[in-house]
């Protein structure tokens, strides 16, 4: 096995949704394991001064057709949530906890439940007791959880992540780094499967 | 052959030089004419309140790195400009003379001239001396472009191109419509030839 590659993606945003549900079968495919980070837009845009797509003029409408179009074109379910954006720090802190507590391979799962009660439910997951319900069909252990997601450590932890991240440059999401050399995008897909392949691009 | 489609770029834009490269024998493989409009991203940013890619924070710096990733990917000869980004509106013009007295597939030609000295031989587009050295090279009248370039009607006729362009819903370079369906950037030409193939997407 070589090294991890990086996945970092926000809750809110539907092409991290999207490499979500694809980065751990590719990464696969060239015997490498995925380490998921979620990050947190919000505080990113601070500093590249972006806004949330949906919210820029003209790009708004183009880009809640682009996910959903996107969507079917890679055969990945999605709806529109009516919710949106929302904000993920909870998401973000209890998947983190999990980590913490079930190992990597348990907080990708719970990442993907998440993913799946926002972009195919239509649940808001900003609410920390829709995130407890999730955790509690996943046979996560809620108590914890709660308690966890409001804890001084994990909040420390997610601040360290996210200045980790953006000293890394990571800036949007999905962003994946293989091998020092970075991706923005679900549309690099075919590029990070080329760097995979061949070492280089 | 049925409706054209509508490909809208600004000639400092590297993904927009990308789908220059591509566009022509994308549509041609699905009996399609395209049609070429060349925009200009800085009356478009003010309304989006978009910036320049790589003058963007943390953007910036990947965004040079993707430009030549990008190319090298799609075998398409790339070498990042030394003056970058650059004022377009004198090689909007020129083009939009071109069209006007040697037809369209004439102004695609010089619109191919412009993005090769601008991408390829890093020549500074923004001299209207050297859009005259490509327009000599090419076979194109120079003197009639000399005064075309600073008529009334041309700069008359890329605003009112501008207008309707942004009246159609376009904010970026490559941008293309296709039968009324819109797709931003280089990386949806997937998505375009599903569009071209099937009619729907």
């Amino acid at each position: 096995m070589r090294t991890a590659i990086d996945f970092y993606f926000d809750f809110s945003s539907p092409y991290g949704y999207f490499a979500a549900m694809r980065i751990d079968a590719l990464a696969a495919k060239y015997g490498r394991d995925v380490e998921w980070h979620p990050i947190l837009l919000g505080a990113v845009f601070k500093t590249t001064g972006s806004a949330v797509l949906t919210q820029i003029p003209m790009k708004g409408a183009y880009s809640l057709r682009d996910f959903e179009r996107t969507a079917r074109f890679h055969g990945i379910p999605y709806k529109q949530p009516p919710a949106f954006p929302l904000p993920t720090t909870v998401a973000a802190r209890a998947m983190l906890w999990v980590q913490n507590f079930r190992g990597a391979e348990g907080a990708i799962q719970f990442a993907q439940l998440i993913y799946h009660a926002m972009f195919v439910d239509g649940i808001n997951i900003a609410e920390p007791m829709h995130i407890l319900e999730i955790a509690k069909k996943g046979g996560f252990d809620t108590t914890g959880m709660a308690e966890g997601v409001n804890s001084i450590v994990i909040k420390n932890q997610l601040k360290a992540e996210m200045d980790l991240a953006m000293a890394r440059g990571v800036f949007g999401s999905p962003f994946v780094i293989v091998d020092g050399e970075s991706f923005w995008g679900f549309d690099r897909f075919s590029q990070i499967e080329a760097m995979l392949e061949f070492g280089k691009i």
